[in-house]
């Protein structure tokens, strides 16, 4: 069973076995990156360029150490202060980059969509680091991971995924991929941040922490995305932790060996305690950090090892 | 016939065999970059700095992937968050820059003559990628390696340069190296931006497109560069769009065979036609931002060997 | 004798003989930047991060070539733009970098002991690179190999060091360094501009330049922070210049061989007559940018020994 895919663009195209290819390989990296020498040269004369049109010096970071450790040749294009400006349309920077030959094309755009379009336009191998509302596929498998190496299994648990579903594509990539998995997924949050439609995605809506809590796994927190809210319903960060942010006693409601994630980066004492958060029997949240780093070198493995066998290796 | 040089500075130093130097080695690297394994290890042990005194993402990501490519040391130095903020002259940047023992050091800067005058302040290569409206050499090499593979030669061609002649490093530094290797330069644009004295550098003058474009062999179109107009006639985009801008219309007056270029980002339908931009049987467009990388990894080996060789080697 | 440290945190916590060990080291590394293939694999496999809380392209860029010649793998966060934002804190940030394994941890930071704190969270080793108003010890050092290498000694010479003391972690660690190398120290400065307390470091205060400078080997100015000064009384440039800024005049009172220093950038005319900054028979302005990048190499190459041997090897 191959992986044979083109792309990384996001979870929505990936089989289950896709899935578990990238996570059984990201378990190596996980051990090579807690040698003092962390270097391979799987990548060694491939050519790996981040685009990053919103600035995430976590999610940057992560792919640019994924690709320097395993020798890649890496580059940063900081598109803030670029060719965006002068007028240039998303497409010519498609174009001009790919005159440039990477091999592996990494990108984050605010805009949904965006990443699936560039793709469209370049002959070599891209990942959405994230785009807009839409999806971030690697943090779907970095929190795959993290879940499977805590709890021995990514099947059949109770995962409940809280707060501001509406604006998250990380809430999105997850849905698409533990629904995959065949978990169950509850999803809890105020109504204003609960987009639309979702139930068709076989995942059931709590309003209140306490009912969704009740007997999970896995307790995933989002981040407020104040950034993305225009217009609608804000609650105050005040209101917002007492209804909706993660305590202890809220906690108590979860199996009691429930784990903690979130993305970060945080905010706490507004989406979750600050306690909890560093509680290294309950949280995972450093952990899903460490996994980010090995998902990242295992998908760009996958990728390239396409790129190298030819066009017919790849669909 | 060597390349004796110890910098890049400008055309104006090149005789033609320097340039058929450069074009001849690049065109190997046109190969290597185009294979999923890019990567050499010509430059091996040296450090390159990319020095850019003004943003420019394309150049600095051409240089950059140029020298990662062939396996030296390169560091971007983001010069305007930088120590120039606070007070330091540019030559004391350049001795400081001297002491960390670079070989290859690659600067962009606003002012005509700020790259020749730090070039004789450091003992490594310097390579100007771009300096006011004086020169921007590899721009010009990498124009002259487009038209000789689209044309098969790049001597006895006509040429046309079209648009804002006047604040255009690059067309300086293709007036100049098109004139070495004997070509029919046509210079076509408003007389606002038509540089007063350009006559002297054996080129033909044209304020109509219709009369300018008659049978060349290239269209080259320029930037509207709206930065670098201080005062002045400055058009409104839609009427240089009509007079200079280049649509299907004007374009048939050139040789049937006649390609397109422009050095980007550009502004469609201000200077170009989106449509012809795009026609990959007629715009070359993509191919000058390929043959960037490769250009620039030729003139930086050559340097190279200079650099090893000792002060002796090169003049 | 080994060196045996986890971190470079400060001059504080080193011994004379491990000051002796990294200026050692560092003396190979100076022979080996002055070769045109200047890079081994001493820190082949390793992942360095620069974390620059607080701009520094020049310290910045010393620790990137330093980490690049050494074959490390490295990475730069530019955290003004970053997380910080976000309402991350300082320690939420060491334990997200953590979890990506660096080995070695370059960081910078506006405020006094944010670097300690921040090494207390993380498993890898930290060097600080300057630290609000407390430390920077690796510039202590490139001034140490640098007066080394200058009069052929470190210990008994007599050095005056003057300007804006109280707002200069150069000072503070140059002051701890040469005191434990058995030197004479002189501050120089308006009053408002020493520290109080300072004589318990063992050091004679002048506010007089003709008699601080009176038979010293080495002058070592220091830039105006400006920056830092909050509030207090503030000199004219134009005063400052004419009582504390190095001139011939005030130069001719020192020994006939003493040495000028400074750790850049300058203000000529401010602090230094640009003529004696730039007098290569009495500056050694460059060498100690020279000498910075060795030392860092030495530094990190000692650090990273104790990294490879183990928790058991290092203090």
């Amino acid at each position: 069973m191959t992986f044979a895919h083109r792309h990384l663009l996001g979870i929505e195209h990936l089989a289950p076995h896709d899935i578990t290819a990238i996570l059984d390989l990201a378990e190596s990296y996980v051990e090579m990156n807690r040698q003092p020498a962390k270097h391979s040269d799987v990548l060694a004369g491939l050519t790996q360029i981040n685009m990053f049109f919103e600035n995430s010096t976590r999610t940057q970071a992560s792919f640019e150490l994924a690709g320097l450790r395993l020798g890649a040749d890496v580059m940063n294009m900081a598109m803030q202060a670029s060719s965006v400006k002068k007028g240039e349309t998303l497409i010519d920077t498609a174009l001009t980059l790919n005159a440039m030959r990477p091999d592996l094309l990494v990108v984050r755009h605010p805009h949904s969509g965006a990443v699936d379009l560039l793709a469209q336009k370049v002959k070599c191998a891209v990942l959405n680091a994230g785009d807009g509302r839409h999806e971030h596929p690697t943090q779907a498998l970095l929190d795959a991971l993290t879940i499977r190496r805590a709890k021995g299994r990514l099947h059949r648990l109770s995962i409940a995924i809280c707060g501001d579903i509406a604006h998250s594509r990380v809430a999105r990539s997850n849905i698409l991929l533990l629904g995959k998995m065949e978990n169950r997924i509850r999803l809890i949050g105020p109504p204003t941040l609960i987009p639309a439609g979702i139930d068709e995605f076989g995942v059931e809506v709590f309003e209140d922490m306490q009912q969704g809590l009740a007997d999970v796994d896995v307790v995933m927190m989002l981040r407020l995305q104040k950034e993305r809210m225009d217009g609608g319903f804000i609650p105050s960060e005040r209101e917002y932790y007492h209804r909706f942010g993660l305590d202890a006693e809220k906690l108590a409601l979860a199996k009691p060996d429930a784990i903690i994630m979130h993305p970060g980066p945080m905010n706490r004492g507004v989406e979750i305690d600050g306690t909890l958060a560093d509680d290294i029997n309950r949280s995972v949240i450093q952990d899903q950090v460490e996994m980010g780093v090995a998902v990242r070198m295992a998908a760009m493995e996958l990728l390239a090892r396409n790129l190298r066998s030819g066009p017919e290796g790849a669909a």
